[in-house]
């Protein structure tokens, strides 16, 4: 062994190196050591500060990459390296591969989808959670990651002023847990439906079986839902029938009705409802104070998704919008989206924990432990799809704690406020028009005109790559979305992306037409 | 306002302070800034001390916390600060609230389950992952995370050596996708079989509906099997039978072959079958050789779940152990368990990717975008349960390229020869004997005698919270899983706990019984 270059010929040490196994001389080395801790703390720093150079420098980014598809693929070598790469190789490896590609969701110039939480305490909190590394599928695995989080929702539940019955309390049957996305969420809610159902109608005539009544079963949504809510009628295997959303694009009373009375009368069995509160679209909300007494009259499980709005309602000015949700068994919406928690942290709560549980129990030895019988404890496998769960609460509790409550609440009217100042701008210029009411950080706006005309104006405003959005069809029209994003996001920048935009305008309105 | 406390007065405002919007001075203020890049220049270089602190130290620390469920609570407040903490008194809460209801997985004192990945190129990749905080629902959302993934999972892939058809190169049918958990792959693999078999039963015979196929639907794994099997075929709303496995613990075609003609003769459809490689009990391999040509033969979907053992197939020496992957529709195993990625990072591979696109595929405008149909492109959310997710490709890059194949390999190889170490310690001892034959990192063990007194032994054992192991139930037998888990764990561990166990084996011995 050539001490002069250890590391290559001997490639099972490292900086950490005492003696080598390999070489017979004691079994006491440390394993391949890619990088010691005393080379983490460097590059740990060297990362944070990356990290912090990133965010700072984001708005001189072009918010939307050049790069076309496959791009990446011939930057980089087509296999992994037998032999290690440095650190350095790395970090320059980013900024020339990963960077170009990168759509920049925290630069105050992105308007497309919604926001993606992210703020410096979240990001602080995930460091933890990585080196924490436990896989909380039980209490047992680690019970402080399943403790905090249950404490969290609570105090993310009283922060919406949710009804006492969905928070955990000491002794409370409902609570709340952090799925992964709001798909996720509508999907183990009509899960749990399905079953709770299903042994309702097996209790009353023992002869029916799984299949038979499954192929009756129906869910509802709103026209207007989520694509997920589809899916997750797929994945289930159940109906799922759109209810026609009124004028304002709301799900209504009547409609709801007139699709029960008629599945019901064709021998179908309504079991379950999404009511959306902020639509993707265009971010209107179903009538829940209508929608929610038909649901517990006919008992069926009524779901709220309130992926991106949800975040709002912890300001009392907003709170009005969660009327309804006592008629709720299930309701969930994304801090990760609005609530400056990273991705991904979606919160989720229930009135009766049982009913979820009851879905997805199952518990093999490897997994059972001494507290889980007491009544005390949660188990949170039983409440998701997913067996293993990463330390999510601790992002939640170091975002709640570094804000504070009220600097939560002013990054919500920080967004609604540049939300109306937008939607003013648009309404100052007469060949634009609003397309909906703007009740939160979402502004929908078109060219008055053809389908056609703003298809081209969102090319070039996306081609032109200063500012990123995405459409969304509102009935027949093709309408823009101006989504309030980036934490950042100022009125300057608003007032920037309006400019642009109605340049773009003027010079595709001056194009001749065909 | 007072100037002299304008934090307290003015809680929108923060060290990034310019003038107060609240206050009318001007709109240019910077939102709630909970804290600045400088601070988290700071405050992001302590953390990377303490999670450098917290993991050299890790081995002082009691691997399983004393706490009983419901501690936590009690110790935080009941509702969120309306106004900030400061991270000081985060940080120091986390070494008072949290640690001690931390079970420490990285503890190389931790032989429980099976090992969750963790590194230090894992954790700088993860930070960079929240910093860039993109949501890679579509390549649009964000091209380098999608085309990172791909690229990322053909490298695993040839690491592992999978047949070419898994890969997804410039012009393959099959791929890789990041997947968040074992328990989602398997559940993914499913409906993408049931949506296949349905599909091919209709085009045969049209009048068919999809809840008389799938009343007839059956899926088969071993008795062995994860739960997650279980219960994904308990969501897909489809038998799942359970396949005797032979006195080594593996599915043969005896078995599945029988059951196949039982199930057939009475009506019903076999569509899908799970062979584990790994067993979680004991680390048992199915008999792919014999299995998957009778999959292949009668034309059901065949799932690999490899979740422990996959890490394990990239060293030659136990590529062996994958023979017969070649018949299988989907691959999967978690390199979060075992190759030093951080949860969760699950590989799924498919032979024909629009078999999972089929089963997903939704394309609501809001997420439509150019280059979708180039077929050069993809779009990860049709690949999976979530809409959302995050870069975690990045930390496979990392963790590749600072290893090397050969420090991964040098890394599993360690395991393997601490399991074998542990074996041997065990088989020295007249009073133990061996449950199943060690192959990689597990080794199932168990006093002669009585599953009571084995059951009184690991009480004490995990009472002493030196060690911290889990059982399992292998027949009637209750058995000690013995788990190589740390990256740090060494041979001093390994002879340390096992010195542990019988000191209190004599001790139990030494008891007068019942």
């Amino acid at each position: 062994m050539d001490d002069g270059s250890r590391w290559k010929t001997c490639w099972c040490t490292g900086p950490t190196f005492i003696t080598c196994a390999v070489y017979g001389r004691c079994c006491l080395w440390q394993g391949p050591a890619a990088m010691d801790s005393a080379e983490f703390r460097r590059r740990g720093k060297e990362m944070v500060d990356f990290v912090a150079d990133y965010l700072e420098g984001i708005e001189g980014r072009q918010v939307y990459p050049d790069v076309e598809p496959g791009y990446l693929r011939p930057l980089i070598p087509t296999t992994a390296p037998e032999e290690p790469d440095t650190f350095e190789d790395i970090i320059s490896d980013v900024e020339k591969i990963i960077m170009p590609g990168v759509t920049h969701w925290h630069s105050p110039f992105f308007f497309a989808y919604f926001p993606s939480g992210n703020s410096y305490p979240a990001l602080l909190a995930d460091i933890l959670c990585g080196a924490i590394g436990c896989v909380g599928f039980s209490w047992a695995a680690s019970p402080a990651c399943t403790e905090l989080e249950t404490v969290m929702m609570d105090w993310l539940g009283k922060m919406l002023k949710l009804p006492e019955a969905f928070l955990a309390g000491q002794v409370g049957e409902g609570g709340g847990v952090i799925q992964g996305s709001a798909s996720e969420a509508t999907l183990v809610a009509l899960l749990a439906a399905r079953t709770k159902v299903i042994r309702r109608l097996q209790a009353a005539s023992p002869g029916l079986t799984q299949g038979a009544i499954m192929e009756k079963l129906v869910a509802y949504s709103s026209d207007q839902a989520h694509c997920s809510v589809e899916r997750a009628g797929l994945i289930g295997g159940v109906k799922l029938k759109a209810i026609p959303s009124d004028g304002k694009f709301a799900m209504r009373a009547s409609a709801l009705q007139e699709a029960l009375e008629r599945d019901k009368a064709e021998g179908l069995i309504p079991f379950f409802v999404v009511a959306t509160l902020g639509t993707t679209s265009c971010c209107s909300f179903d009538n829940l104070l209508e929608v929610g007494p038909i649901c517990n009259k006919e008992d069926m499980w009524l779901h709220i998704d309130a992926a991106y709005a949800g975040s709002s309602f912890i300001c009392p000015e907003f709170r009005h919008l969660l009327n309804g949700v006592e008629f709720a068994d299930s309701f969930n919406f994304n801090p990760h989206k609005w609530l400056l928690v990273n991705f991904d942290c979606s919160a989720m709560w229930v009135k009766k924990r049982t009913d979820l549980i009851g879905a997805f129990k199952l518990d093999p030895l490897y997994l059972k432990h001494n507290h889980q019988d007491s009544g005390l404890i949660t188990d949170y496998r039983h409440w998701q799809l997913p067996l293993g769960r990463r330390f999510r609460s601790l992002k939640m509790w170091f975002v709640f704690r570094m804000y504070g409550v009220k600097g939560l609440q002013a990054h919500i009217r920080k967004h609604v406020r540049l939300a109306h100042e937008f939607e003013r701008l648009v309404q100052q210029d007469p060949r634009f028009e609003i397309c909906t009411e703007v009740t939160l950080g979402l502004v929908c706006f078109r060219l008055k005109g053809s389908n056609r005309l703003n298809e081209e104006l969102l090319e070039r405003i996306n081609g032109a790559k200063k500012i990123h959005l995405v459409p969304c069809h509102l009935r027949d029209k093709f309408v823009l979305r101006f989504a309030i994003c980036a934490r950042t996001v100022e009125s300057a920048h608003v007032q920037l992306a309006w400019e642009h935009i109605t340049q773009l305008a003027t010079s595709l309105l001056a194009t001749p037409r065909d």
